[in-house]
């Protein structure tokens, strides 16, 4: 593994030169506000919300999907509280006109001198960009939420707020969930869908964007058992990861002080991540949040529609509370495969070590299940080589690759992950075999064409 | 099958009272840009993209998958021609207020007079909302594309689009995908992702939002293949449907007359469907389109980057044309749901006929693979039936119901298409089996504990 400094720089070089990721509208000079997920990196990003899908809800009794609306009126917005603090506080340099969140640099004033930096002070300092000093304008507020506008009136406003979160959707659908899943609390309603928000300084590779998509889950529970829950999800999401094959100790939990809380949250516990970005080594990665009942509170206040549950058994009514983790699924993307990124080196079997690259991705996260790698491109093995592919393509995602040395064949499944590359020869074409090899012990085995299908599926079940 | 003018509001109906889908925003008064799919709703659309996504993209060599960004810069849409002719011409009643589509009166008074309508007469006409005549503005632009802005100046403008199709995506990103990839046209992109569209008139349920989702191939061709190419793949895609249970019969091809086409369009056959709106019977499914080298040659002009495929066997270097299937993930729902629905009466083993719903699903589309039903909730039944459910939740998507009678229960499977209801009784405590209840013959057959997670292996393979 690379030093910590390189190890980021390592992993972008990867995804571009192998199509896992490209910067947005790049021939347009990039939209710097998101990325474009490529062949393989389109597959990998879909098995991470796959398996959270199966974890959080298909994998429960009591949890239910839902897909609402990247779209919806202002006023939701209003209730939710992010009109009003979801914004930045921005300062601008008069000199190069380059604007900064003024919580950035009172936070870097601190980290240097230890000191708090008040209002008339921030405004003396020196610009970071251009070096000038004193030219900072006075403070303004920038919205985190993109707006739109919707029907013909375009022109005369812009109503509408793309939602920065996803969980709002499982609120204000929250009665009609509710009733015709006929669900009593304690349960959930997980959703994964494209949220936007207007990141002053999106950059860090996928993990600060400012389109991409998010895994929520929302779960109800009676008020007096939000503790207990809270605690509960923040393990059960750690050992999401770990069961995917992070190292536990690349994960931590940082639970955020009182006075630095959201403005929805009674309690926040972060899952950081030993992403290791120049100058820090913990980043978040997941945010637990015990939101107690402000959501479902705001929106009845607002719309007059009882969201409260009844207890028939107890025949008493409340307004449930909620905890809810939700994660950046670029972000996991992005852990997930600092994590399986290996250098290594093998013993070659005439003498001497062999460096490679491996991704150890668990074979569920996998972009490609399988490679298929004929020997040669000899119109003898032609035939068998695409009826094995089309055959496999029918259950997984398979790389067909007949070109250039088989050894740098290998290497490139190696480098993408691959957990199985099954290779032709002449051998094979005689006695009806082909050769299975594993990507992480490197073992070989002859396996019989008939019995090929039955020995991925056992390697590959759950994938 | 109820009347045709009564289908449409059948299955609103049961979505609804099933939470497959609810209006957007509904406690704020509704968004009527979208539709939230509930637990069950969001179940059938995931399977609906993945069956795409399995015959489009893992099922084929020559397919890969992207996943692009919804934002771009108005720059490409200007490239695109989207900007310029993705518009709407609008006139608007000066007594209510009311705007409407100037396209849809000329078309509504060809319909009934059998003339053309020129642009005097049109303003003449009487409003068909209000009855005021003669009381029509000009004429005015609307765009289609909704429009944003991103950074700290959003004040300033709005130099962003949402994509109203993703296949821009496909066109920006050629070269990455092309070099990456190492592909060779023919050679396909595949992508599945939200667009917005600024309708002016919304409507007719899932049919026509302002937010939905499109599943859409770019098939990059040699330019002399593309006629035998766009009917490979109107063929392909019909039989895509009729393979997921569509009847043959409520499908037709439709070619567009020479003088409608897309701006972008060489030529245009739809693939509709029967889905019998009130006052029409066929309807737009899916466009396949030939767009010719129309957009790669429409970004290269633009941005000076050579978008085009140099063939070394030949010697030569070429602009792919592209054929590009396209259809809004809404509308095959909807599809699928229309042409399942099913009321039929079956004989009552005690004598008379039951009469029962029935979507008779695709196993591979229906959101509930399997529905766990002990015939009581007596505490002798319950920890087997929990263990039944938390093993098969390991593969599929269950639903585990024990409230009522269980023949409404039965009903409630059907109603939402359960391919399959295990059932638990007193009996099979005893000799450890359940009773397996096929939706559509309605055949019971006995299963032995331990054999029932391989029988329904094997009878939902594929799902």
């Amino acid at each position: 593994m690379p030093a910590d400094a390189d190890r980021i720089d390592t992993i972008v070089r990867l995804c571009r030169a192998r199509g896992l990721v490209y910067p947005s509208g790049e021939i347009y000079g990039g939209v710097r506000a998101a990325w474009d997920y490529g062949p393989l990196g389109v597959e990998l990003k879909e098995n991470v919300k796959r398996q959270w899908w199966k974890a959080v809800v298909h994998g429960r009794d009591d949890v239910v999907g839902l897909d609402s609306s990247v779209i919806l009126p202002r006023e939701v917005w209003a209730a939710s509280g992010h009109a009003e603090e979801f914004v930045a506080l921005l300062i601008q340099c008069t000199a190069c006109h380059h604007r900064f969140p003024a919580a950035d640099l009172v936070e870097e004033f601190r980290a240097r001198t230890g000191e708090e930096l008040d209002a008339r002070a921030l405004l003396a300092l020196t610009c970071p960009d251009c070096g000038s000093r004193g030219r900072f304008t006075p403070p303004s507020l920038s919205s985190g939420m993109l707006a739109t506008a919707l029907g013909p009136d375009e022109a005369d406003d812009s109503p509408y707020h793309l939602r920065p979160e996803t969980v709002q959707g499982a609120f204000v659908n929250f009665h009609s969930v509710q009733a015709t899943g006929r669900r009593r609390p304690p349960f959930g309603v997980g959703q994964i869908g494209k949220v936007f928000r207007n990141e002053v300084t999106p950059g860090d590779f996928l993990f600060r964007s400012r389109e991409f998509e998010l895994m929520e889950l929302a779960y109800f529970v009676p008020p007096d058992q939000d503790e207990d829950w809270h605690r509960y999800w923040i393990d059960a999401r750690t050992e999401w990861y770990t069961g995917l094959g992070v190292d536990r100790a690349n994960l931590r939990h940082y639970p955020h002080p009182a006075d630095q809380l959201a403005h929805y949250a009674r309690r926040t516990v972060d899952v950081e991540y030993r992403f290791g970005f120049p100058g820090r080594e913990w980043d978040e990665l997941e945010g637990v949040v015990n939101r107690g009942d402000f959501d479902l509170d705001a929106h009845a206040e607002r719309t007059g529609v009882d969201l409260s549950y009844y207890d028939r058994t107890a025949g008493s009514r409340y307004r449930p509370y909620v905890i809810g983790p939700s994660v950046g699924v670029g972000r996991a993307v992005l852990a997930f495969l600092l994590d399986a990124y290996t250098e290594e080196e093998t013993p070659n079997p005439i003498g001497g070590v062999d460096r490679r690259i491996v991704l150890r991705l668990d074979r569920r996260l996998a972009p490609v299940k399988v490679g298929v790698l004929p020997v040669s491109r000899s119109a003898d093995l032609a035939p068998q080589a695409a009826a094995v592919t089309a055959e496999l393509r029918r259950s997984w995602n398979v790389e067909f690759d007949d070109s250039g040395a088989i050894g740098r064949r290998y290497r490139r499944q190696d480098e993408i992950g691959t957990p199985f590359c099954v290779t032709l020869d002449f051998d094979g074409l005689l006695d009806h075999t082909v050769t299975v090899r594993d990507r992480d012990s490197l073992g070989q085995e002859r396996v019989s064409l008939d019995k090929l299908n039955d020995y991925l599926a056992f390697r590959l079940r759950g994938c």
